[in-house]
C-alpha cells in the first residue's frame, strides 16, 4: 500500500469504479432477463443477479475505503493513516462464492436430491475456503500466510475436482445445444478462481510494495468481473438454450429464439 | 481546465446535471416500456436501459469530480489541486459503446449465428477503439495524441463501414414499417459518434485553455445524450413497430399501436 504513485492510485480507483458499473449492469441484466427464461431456470437467474449486486455493494465500499486511505493534494499522494479495509473482499466472497456454485448447479437442473446435496456440499466447502484464506491475508508473517494458504487450498482442490469429475456425468446428460456452454461455464469458474491463490502468494514470493499492491487490487478486480459478471451472462445463455430445449417456447409465453 | 470563468464552470456543471436527469429518465423509460414490446425485443430494451444507467452513474461521478476539481468562493474560482478525472468517460464508453452496437443488432432480430458473430465482432472493435483512444487522451504531447487518434480511427472506420454496408442486406430484410427507423438509428449512431473524434482533435488544432476544455466537456455531453438516450427512444419505436409487424398484437396481449 505504501509508496504508490498518483497514477497507480488513479488506476486502482478507476478499476473499482469500472467494476461498480459492471456489477450494476450485470445485476439489472439478470433481474430483467429472468423473465426471458423458463420458470425452472429463474432461481439461477435470481442468484446470478444477487451475486453481482452483493459484489457491486462491496466494490462501492472498497472504492470509498481506497479513497479514504490516501490524501491527494496538489498532484501529490500520501497515506491518510486510515487503513484500507481488505475485509470487504472476504466478506463478499463468503457470500458470493457459495452462491456462484449454487447458480451453476441450479442451471443444470439436476434431480431435486442431487441439487440439494451438491449445493450444500459445494457451498460449505466454498465458505470454508474463503474463511481459511482470511487469517492468512491479514497475517503479518509469511509462515502464517503459507499455513492458511495451504489449509484453504484443501477445499479449493475438492471444489475443482467436483467441477471436473463430479459434474462430468451431469454435463453429459445436458441437452446438446447447452453442453458446450455449461462446459465453458465450469472452465471459466476454474480459470478465474485459479487467479485468486496466485494473487494471494505474490507477497510471499517477495513481490511487495506499492506496485505489487496495485497488481493485487487490479488482479482481484479482473478475477471478480470474470467469475461473477461474465459467468452471469453465460448462465443466462445456458438458461435460454435449455428453456428452448425443454420446449418452454411452445406455449408462446417466451420468445422463440432465432435459429441459424 | 485552467483559467475557466465561474460562468463556464456553472455551464459545464449544469450540463452534467442535465445529463444525469436525462439518463435516469431514459433508463426508467426503457425498463418500464420493455413490457410494451414483444418478448423477442426485450433484451434490446434491457440493454438500452443498462447503457443509460451506466452513463447516468458515470455522469454522477463526473459531476462530483468536476465539483472537487475547483474551489468556488466569494464569486471567484480556482483549481483545488484535485485533478478532474477524465477516465470516467473512457470507462463508460468501454462498457456502453459495445452495448450500443449490440442493442442495434438485437433489435434487428437476425439469425442466432449472425447475432452472435456480429455482436462479438462489433463489440470487440468498439472496445478496442475506446481503449486505443485513452492513451492519447491522457498524453501531454501532441505526437502521442495523434498516434493513438490514428490507431483508434482504424476500428472506428471498420465499425462505420459495417453499419453502412455490412448491415445493408439485413436492413433490407426488415419489415417495411421499421426500415426507415432502423436506417435512422444507424445514421444517428454514425452521426453522433463522428462528433467524438472531432472533440478529441480540438486541443491538437491549437484550440486549448479553459474555453476549449468547456467546449470538450459540453461537446462530449451532447454526443452522449444523442448516442445513448435519443438512440434508446428510437430502439423502442423500432421494437414497437416490429412487434406489430410480427403479429404479436393479434393475441391482444399488447396494445395496438396507432398507425399513420
Amino acid at each position: 500500500m505504501l509508496n504508490i504513485t498518483l497514477a497507480q492510485y488513479d488506476l486502482v480507483y478507476n478499476a473499482f469504479s469500472f467494476t461498480i458499473a459492471v456489477m450494476g449492469a450485470a445485476t439489472v441484466f439478470a433481474f430483467l432477463n429472468r423473465s426471458q427464461v423458463a420458470p425452472a431456470y429463474r432461481t439461477a437467474m435470481t442468484l446470478t443477479g444477487i451475486v453481482t449486486l452483493i459484489a457491486g455493494y462491496h466494490y462501492f465500499r472498497i472504492a470509498n475505503s481506497w479513497e479514504a486511505a490516501f490524501i491527494v493534494e496538489a498532484g501529490t499522494i500520501r497515506l491518510s493513516g486510515v487503513g484500507f479495509n481488505d475485509a470487504y473482499r472476504y466478506v463478499d466472497w463468503l457470500l458470493t462464492v457459495p452462491l456462484l456454485l449454487i447458480e451453476l448447479i441450479l442451471v443444470m437442473r439436476l434431480s431435486s436430491a442431487e441439487t440439494v446435496s451438491k449445493s450444500v456440499r459445494l457451498g460449505l466447502l466454498a465458505a470454508l475456503m474463503v474463511a481459511l484464506g482470511y487469517p492468512g491475508e491479514i497475517a503479518s508473517d509469511h509462515g502464517t500466510r503459507w499455513l492458511f494458504f495451504a489449509l484453504s487450498m484443501i477445499p479449493f482442490s475438492i471444489i475443482v475436482y467436483e467441477l471436473f469429475f463430479g459434474l462430468r456425468k451431469s454435463i453429459e446428460n445436458q441437452p446438446a445445444e447447452a453442453r458446450g456452454l455449461i462446459n465453458g461455464a465450469c472452465w471459466l469458474t476454474i480459470g478465474s478462481w485459479s487467479f485468486y491463490p496466485v494473487v494471494f502468494v505474490l507477497p510471499m514470493l517477495g513481490i511487495e510494495g506499492g506496485t505489487a499492491n496495485v497488481a493485487v487490487q487490479v488482479g482481484y478486480t479482473i478475477a471478480d468481473i470474470v467469475a461473477k459478471a461474465v459467468l452471469g451472462v453465460l448462465i443466462y445463455m445456458i438458461a435460454v438454450r435449455k428453456s428452448a430445449a425443454d420446449g418452454a417456447y411452445v406455449s408462446g409465453a417466451l420468445p422463440i429464439p432465432a435459429r441459424a
